[in-house]
């Protein structure tokens, strides 16, 4: 493997990782406020077509990191979607 | 291009464009509340990480797509870094 192609690494683990916090966060306090509608439909749609895409090809590690991707943002869309207007 | 390519670009185009409304929402309301910093700090680093293997294999797409977004989620986190605690 090219020593590029091993950026694909973190580069997945971070941008993943990186809704755990958010989710939690989201979860635990229940403040939304700050929080962008529109970001979590459109990323979350966008999400959809990256874990089609890797399912299409028969990537594992684009199905895992978009499948998990999708179930924190899905948390944090429809905690938004739930919050006090 | 083979079909599964294709949804590459509205994956891409999606979960780029997501982080245009939650900068312009932190930029205007000044409301970062609800957003967490964790996420932010790694979601920049992995989005860094992209643009790298981005312009290591020499890939416009990969090179734009992570460009904008490095741009706009830095806005969210410079936004969350100065808000007052």
């Amino acid at each position: 493997m090219a020593c590029a192609e091993l950026l694909r690494y973190p580069a997945a683990i971070l941008t993943t990782a990186a809704f755990v916090p958010q989710a939690w966060q989201s979860w635990r306090t229940r403040d939304l406020s700050g929080i962008s509608l529109p970001m979590y439909l459109l990323f979350t749609l966008g999400v959809a077509c990256w874990l089609a895409y890797g399912l299409a090809i028969g990537s594992l590690p684009v199905i895992v990191a978009n499948g998990i991707t999708l179930c924190l943002a899905s948390v944090v869309l429809w905690l938004k979607l739930s919050a006090p207007r």
